[in-house]
């Protein structure tokens, strides 16, 4: 019976101890209570040596689905501790996309040298030459098609005997004589018609493809739309090369999240999970984009020395200055988060950016006037002058607005020059209202107070 | 043949004219070129009236797939305009879990009267006690399940008799005689396994089930996990009350997604399309914590007013302000979104917390020895005083090193608290910063410059 994930650390536990007993049988019954991914899970928390043990001591079956489960970084670097033999054996029992990935992430001698040796190597050679992030790379080429003209008990009878690594096929796809795309159909129709009926009377015509070369995201989006459990890949002749199944594809729509996520944090994304990921390579995913935001940021006290003589004859006005630029930038990264992810979900498009525009200015033109409100009454609260408490109110206003609008307009600008939206991070926007938000104020002080 | 996507603009014009010319047919040719999913986009940009008329002239099951795809809220719009006859007979097509969302949006007393109309009330009604965002909301109540002790070819004949609503069912769940959940087999399986053989006796016993109470993202997450395409919903006795279909669960992970990058700009999610939602509802998802961050951040003003002495001594000092609350902010900004990016993939657990920090502190130190360089060169190359550049270098150091530890400690806090670590927005980092950024700086400068 599988247990519960909470007890995975409990589990982790008794292997430990199990392994510094040298007693590797309990460590792998411990390991066998356990499913797949937590196997996984458990694996790489374990020393590289304790690894690559477990990993020649279970059957090739269970190994392979626990390499497929791992961190790909992971299990590339147990894959490179193991003796050829044992890794072949292993790799024959992984699924082809699984095991191209694999081989794609090993020294380029040792991934050559493996596919000598293994039995799927014309399965899994066509899948290397598709980058990781395109359709191709997504798809496996272990799936079976069925002519049109065959009957429906001819299909079911080539489905027994297909005995697939990965069990979950329930769409087949239908080609004509030269392989070329023509329909599909789900299991449970050909287990209902007619025994001698043609397969290709029964199927959908209807059939979403993709080419192999379009990107990942591509994929995601077209199986989210249409609720795709396989999505078939085809070539430029429209032959089927590869199909894409939804586990592969809900990946792709988290690492993507997580992907946008980082960046509107101001972070170039991480490509393994953050604790495997070292502080070196955490500092240089951060590192540029601050020193490039520093660097920026600095224009701010180009504007503050240019507003030296404001400054000094009322010094109150720099008691103002981080609540002002602070409330721009607020606002400004409320804007992008909305529009960036109203972009990636393909909400707006380019077509609507003046739509989006005129519904930011006015949404802006209702937050600025609620903050404006709130501002003044704060400022007088404060004991500060009448008329420095107008100008406060004033520059509040004006810089939501102009915040809500650069919001809204630079990511729609970033997508219509083919850049990822996601650069206007929060922290690009902040910086960028810093500056500006500071001229406004000054030159509204310098108009209301300074006379 | 269905229409490429990249059409749909074209074929709406189409639409729009023929409507205009009361040309109904036409109108609704065209828009059975489109795949459902792209004649539901299509609907929600046209009229209310013409939205009716259109509904109303398909045929039910067309319309029923329609309003399944269209964004609930319109859905809900068009079938509160619509007459109940009409409406009761589309909403009998419709998926029975798609149906209980549209009843639970219709005003009470319409969806009581629609319910006593339809055929399968019975197979609703149970769904509209769960909340939407559970389990339980999530699930279908139309599935089959087999006996443990039918034969393949009573299952398969079952099978063949049932016809869903939705085609694609490929896992079967097994019961015994009181529906508890005992196991579950691939259709493949069935189809491939000897006539008389039990089903109980060729089933994978090891089922991943979620209690109808628990939340959605935990249906999500558990799926997303194991790879799973059904996952059987059960209450309290283990017996099966429902089926969560993949399709629903790729809404989730996308909708999560949504609301984390939303809150993450410092909004509360909008529950609807960007484009649909007006500009009152857009303003009160952002202004509440606008005002918050807003009084929040007049803590600064009082740092300021604190340190006046030393500001009015040292104007220079001032220059620097944005410069180092900004970088505060983005490193901070940087941080949060990786740590809460990793908690919600639970890449990272509260027992890692003590880690994380750690992995913080030490990348925030060398992040900060970067721009304690970078700014100490900029801060003389603008000819300030040696010392005032000493400040300023320390103070940048100090300040990152600050904002990584607060950011890795935050969002790891509020999951302790049980508070959704997006609370902790970059917005209200940079807040959070910027106030003891200040504070930071001139205590520094106080002990270097103005001793």
């Amino acid at each position: 019976m599988a247990v519960q994930i909470q007890n995975i650390d409990e589990i982790l536990e008794l292997v430990r101890t199990a392994l510094e007993n040298n007693d590797l049988d309990a460590a792998l019954t411990y390991i066998q209570k356990l499913r797949t991914p937590d196997q996984a899970d458990l694996l790489e928390e374990l020393e590289d040596a304790d690894q690559t043990i477990i990993l020649s001591s279970l059957t090739p079956e269970n190994s392979a689905d626990i390499l497929e489960y791992m961190d790909e970084i992971e299990a590339a670097d147990v894959a490179e501790s193991m003796p050829m033999e044992q890794l072949a054996r292993i790799i024959n029992e992984m699924e082809a996309d699984e095991a191209a990935d694999l081989l794609g992430d090993l020294a380029p001698e040792k991934a050559h040298l493996l596919l000598s040796r293994l039995e799927d190597a014309g399965e899994i050679q066509p899948l290397l030459i598709h980058p990781d992030d395109s359709a191709g790379g997504l798809m496996t080429s272990e799936f079976l098609v069925l002519l049109e003209d065959m009957t429906c008990a001819e299909a079911l009878n080539a489905i027994r005997q297909w005995n697939p690594e990965q069990e979950d096929f329930t769409y087949f796809f239908v080609v004509d004589h030269q392989r070329h795309l023509r329909g599909v159909v789900h299991l449970l129709r050909l287990v209902s018609c007619a025994p001698t009926q043609r397969v290709g009377k029964i199927m959908d015509t209807d059939v979403v493809s993709i080419p192999a070369g379009a990107d990942q995201e591509e994929a995601a989006r077209l199986m989210s739309r249409y609720d795709l459990l396989a999505l078939p890949v085809v070539n430029e002749e429209h032959v089927i090369v590869g199909v894409i199944t939804v586990d592969d594809v809900l990946e792709v729509v988290e690492d993507e999240a997580t992907e946008d996520i980082q960046r509107l944090g101001g972070a170039e994304p991480l490509d393994q999970p953050y604790l495997l990921t070292s502080i070196w390579k955490v500092f240089k995913t951060r590192i540029g984009w601050l020193m490039l935001l520093f660097l920026t940021e600095t224009l701010t006290g180009t504007v503050l020395r240019y507003f030296e003589d404001e400054l000094s004859q009322v010094v109150a006005l720099s008691f103002f200055i981080p609540l002002l630029i602070g409330t721009g930038g607020n606002a400004g990264s409320q804007t992008t988060s909305t529009i960036i992810r109203a972009l990636a979900l393909q909400e707006i498009t380019l077509n609507d950016a003046l739509h989006a525009l005129w519904h930011e200015l006015r949404t802006g033109a209702l937050l600025g006037i609620a903050m404006a409100t709130i501002g003044y009454v704060r400022a007088l609260t404060w004991g500060t002058s009448p008329t420095l408490a107008i100008t406060v109110a004033l520059a509040l206003f004006t810089i939501v607005v102009w915040a809500n609008g650069l919001g809204s307009l630079l990511p729609i600008l970033a997508t219509a020059m083919k850049i990822d939206p996601t650069v206007v991070s929060g922290p690009v926007m902040s910086t960028l209202v810093d500056a500006t938000g500071l001229f406004i104020y000054f030159t509204i002080a310098r108009f209301i107070m300074l006379r």
